[in-house]
């Protein structure tokens, strides 16, 4: 008998630790922004992005490897790094060939979790990366994690919808028996023909769009613009 | 300036600690079946329903006040006690006058908590007692959280779905910026007029149907039926 593979969609870092993520791919969904820059920076040419858990340590590592320092407080540099959280901030002519070290509230936090607990291997996702995120899943053929970053552990919108879109793509590979991916493909047939005008009512757009930042949140959940696959492999996410 | 009072959906256990219960009312939710045991025992004329975390505690309560004792795992009567976790157990002809002493693993756990963390009120809803649970809710005017019991911790539909309903109802006399609650509310539209054959796709139906419970769980998503409001009160549930 050819038994399917398991896929879970977990809804908080919070729940993260009701699963076992030894045996699986740990995809890290963090779509408003990190996990979109992240995609952006590498389909762009740079050589790795190391995702770092505090301000202190994205400083040290920058100015060890002479790499690009980045990451964002309430839509503002944080101060002491160079750049901000946003996918427009790297393009090819600036980022091709760097390294990229990134701090960032949610996205970081999960993927580091998702290792200290084992994971097999963690990639990471969000629309611009869509087709690369599910191609490899269904390639690898093992049980699935689709880890939502949320937002300081609240349960948001845009990275179910991504874990949805996953799902929607791929779930004729895998077994779901979980209520969480059941309600995120829900979610995601129901709004991806009005995706832009939805997010708009998401609590993240809110927080975000006072920033001024509506272009980066479209981009953000645009499919296939960014189509590469970020792996992490020795502390870096490079393009698989 | 009149303002409205704010609405938050908690999705599971897990997630309560997020949130400020001290000046909310907390609505207990577990409908597959706590709480569907609870409003129609209470509506069937139980005097109160006293929730007990442990079976020890659930045997020497009911010992002491010569009341009905109650719980279940896996499908079955827990040894030592009386009665299980099925609506169907409790017409009036039985349970008029008595007290019931249950126990559950996640419904009572939940209501623990928010008692614990100091909420203001805390009353069980589901589907049986929808309206009951609205027309509280809008008339107390306070802040409202509404609290899925979810099944050990894990993200489940039945909850989420009666917080749609919740949210469906009465949304126009609170404030409501939150992810969970729209994903709720827009589950809820997508799914009430098809809720008996969508409620078979979940988890826990999988769970207690293969203890042949089809006919409860189907009571358990059928709106005011039992329409009585269970609130909290020294030490038991009572109809409010």
């Amino acid at each position: 008998m050819n038994q399917k593979p398991v896929l879970h969609t977990v809804l908080s870092p919070k729940l993260l630790e009701l699963h076992d993520v030894s045996n699986s791919v740990v995809v890290i969904i963090d779509v408003f922004r990190a996990t979109s820059t992240i995609a952006t920076a590498l389909f762009n040419g740079a050589e790795k992005v190391i995702p770092v858990a505090s301000v202190e340590d994205c400083i040290a590592l920058g100015k060890k490897l002479q790499a690009v320092t980045a990451g964002e407080r309430d839509g503002k540099v944080i101060p002491g790094l160079q750049y901000g959280n946003s996918p427009a901030e790297y393009p090819r002519s600036f980022i091709e060939g760097k390294t990229l070290v990134l701090t960032t509230t949610n996205g970081t936090k999960l993927l580091h979790m998702a290792l200290d607990m084992g994971a097999d291997e963690v990639i990471t996702g969000t629309f611009p990366n869509l087709s690369a995120v599910c191609g490899h899943l269904i390639k690898k053929g093992k049980n699935v994690i689709l880890g939502c970053s949320a937002w300081k552990d609240r349960f948001n919108l845009e990275d179910t919808l991504f874990a949805g879109a996953v799902i929607s793509n791929i779930k004729e590979h895998f077994t779901i028996h979980c209520d969480s991916s059941l309600m995120a493909e829900d979610m995601y047939r129901l709004h991806k023909d009005d995706i832009y005008e939805f997010i708009q009512k998401t609590t993240h757009w809110h927080r975000l769009s006072s920033y001024g930042l509506e272009k980066d949140l479209k981009y953000c959940v645009t499919e296939n613009i960014a189509n590469v696959l970020p792996s992490y492999k020795d502390g870096a996410l490079i393009a698989g």
